[in-house]
């Protein structure tokens, strides 16, 4: 929670060159590129003074046992967490617009939010920021998506927002509202409390078992804590649909999820025949990435990933593709296809991994490596 | 190989801060800390001008198809890579001295050597530097030992250099030498040339069968190219020793190998059942280790590896520990035990892991993590 109001915020970053120029079409303003006293990064200024707070972090537990205790003391309500990007969407003179978690406009969810919601609740109430997670297979940003959504995408709302506030409307205030004007929320698990621990255990083997990325727990009552607590299953994917441009992430991205993923079967207890079958499937995760990127090098000459999504505007299309490669950093970005399909347009591109290829390239070339 | 002279290396690290001071009880040198105009880090120089060069870098093959014929254009012996520590012993005014791969004294391998080699060597020829693995489950240094090797530890002898020379004896000469003084070398898998790719990968099946480290390739003639080949076995054994410190080791640490292990299965093909069986071996060394620590923690409130070695002195022993203490870093070393057994002294220490502990205790006490 921020103690220090967005001038206070906005003085520092400018100290500390922590501020850039943004703009959606029509709309200028200014966004936190760090956490910047107590305003996460990602937090938009526009040039009218209307500021959208980033989304806060949120801590992860990697243990119940002890965890809830530790951050709970009264009822909490538990909600799904969905592996997907996270999205702001709020009310501007007029206009329903989007932001990224980092704050950049969302030309995707732009294009696509009136497909899984109804704008009235901010017409409503204007002064609401909409905080949800678009996931599924068919999305321009990650690879991955929950098993249930076997096509394009989905909305889910999971937090609420105020204008001009770096807090979270109130939990149960929120679910009122979510159910009054019957947006997409995530899936709501239950109420509990702190001594409720094996109940919640229980939940997270359900949730493992069907492949969800893990929960949010929300205590009650207005700018209260929250915690997230992953499943192995969740940590199992990332490493499976990552593995095979291992040397484009950080090291520390397979690491960290290996001791959660530690952690979650240390708690929850996988053991017998399901062990020998996890071992094996977390063997599979790292080995048969690195194996694919072999395969795919030999065929392509390059490892690359294949995205594709539905948009209902080309010019949206457009502008998302120009945005991903302004921002891809080392990856390379090449556009495959932006055609017409019914009354939408398909846009498909590719990522290439520059480090996994040139590794992979040396490596059959019979190259040597010094480490 | 050093297109410079000793002086003009040591020039060049006097600029640049990459020389230390260091001594043997009665012989003071200098050390280069870092490879300076191609002497390699660890290359010592004694007070009164004798050098004793760094252990040159032997690059890494990822594959033998393509790899053997880009750098080997004749025949070439193919020599066991032990796992174990690299030293060079030679002889200086007398004593026989022993430095480890950084270039500091090794108060074990000075302890120990005359226990697997005859010193006779040394006298005859004073000017060599025999080049050598310790390797064995009772060693000071590494986690992990060559499973053929069931206690206490073994020398290997791999190659031989000459004082004052940056490079090896060419391998037929070392073959020599060491068969006429009865040196314990390294088993020598043969001699091949660029066209026995299909009889190397096979003797690689074979070494990997048996938990071998790889080999390293040796072209005829002075000065001559050397590469090194790593089993997935080896690989495996690396990650299953370590994984229960993961955050100890850079992240990268765990990748690398996960690559070269990949690539191993690629090129020796791996199939079937035993390719079920590898993926659950590969699955069980990360997360097993990992599994083990937090039941570790839960025993002793840390996580810790028990060294033991054997030794004759109570003063090397005393040296070892002391050294060994300064140059942990940020891993704790605590001694448990400095004992005799018959005429020799076993020496048990711990090292705890810092950030795995850490971490462990902050999951075990219901902490959350921000990352």
């Amino acid at each position: 929670v921020a103690n220090h109001t967005i001038e206070e915020a906005l003085q520092r970053a400018r100290a500390k060159d922590h501020l850039s120029r943004e703009a959606f079409p029509g709309h200028r303003y200014r966004r936190l590129t760090d956490d910047t006293r107590g305003w996460t990064r990602g937090t938009a200024v526009f040039d009218d003074g209307t500021v959208i707070a980033g989304y806060p972090h949120i801590g992860r537990l990697l243990r119940l046992e002890g965890g809830l205790s530790e951050h709970f003391a009264g009822p909490f309500w538990a909600e799904e967490k969905i592996d997907g990007f996270n999205v702001r969407i709020f009310r501007h003179h007029g206009e329903v617009l989007a932001l990224t978690r980092g704050g950049f406009p969302c030309y995707f969810t732009m294009d696509r939010w009136s497909d899984f919601m109804d704008g009235a609740v901010l017409e409503a109430d204007p002064d609401l920021v909409i905080c949800a997670e678009l996931a599924g297979p068919d999305n321009p940003y990650l690879v991955g998506a929950p098993p249930f959504i076997e096509e394009d995408v989905q909305l889910f709302v999971f937090d609420l927002m105020r204008k001009g506030a770096p807090s979270f409307v109130p939990v149960e205030v929120a679910h009122d509202l979510i159910a009054r004007f019957a947006l997409p929320g995530v899936q709501v698990l239950g109420r509990y409390g702190p001594e409720d621990l094996a109940a919640i255990q229980q939940m997270m083997r359900e949730l493992n078992g069907r492949g969800s990325e893990g929960a949010v727990f929300k205590a009650e009552g207005p700018d209260a804590h929250r915690s997230k607590y992953i499943t192995s299953a969740s940590s199992m994917a990332d490493i499976r649909d990552t593995a095979r441009h291992m040397p484009d992430l950080p090291a520390e991205y397979f690491t960290g999820r290996l001791i959660r993923l530690a952690a979650f079967v240390d708690e929850e207890g996988i053991t017998g025949q399901s062990a020998a079958a996890l071992r094996e499937e977390l063997g599979a995760a790292m080995l048969d990435g690195l194996l694919e990127a072999l395969e795919q090098y030999r065929r392509h000459h390059r490892v690359f990933h294949s995205y594709r999504c539905r948009l209902h505007s080309r010019t949206a299309a457009e502008r998302l593709f120009a945005q991903i490669g302004e921002h891809s950093g080392h990856i390379q970005v090449r556009q495959r296809r932006l055609e017409r399909e019914g009354p939408d347009w398909i846009l498909e591109f590719d990522k290439s991994f520059p480090r996994i290829t040139g590794l992979l390239g040396n490596i059959l070339a019979g190259g040597m490596v010094f480490d």
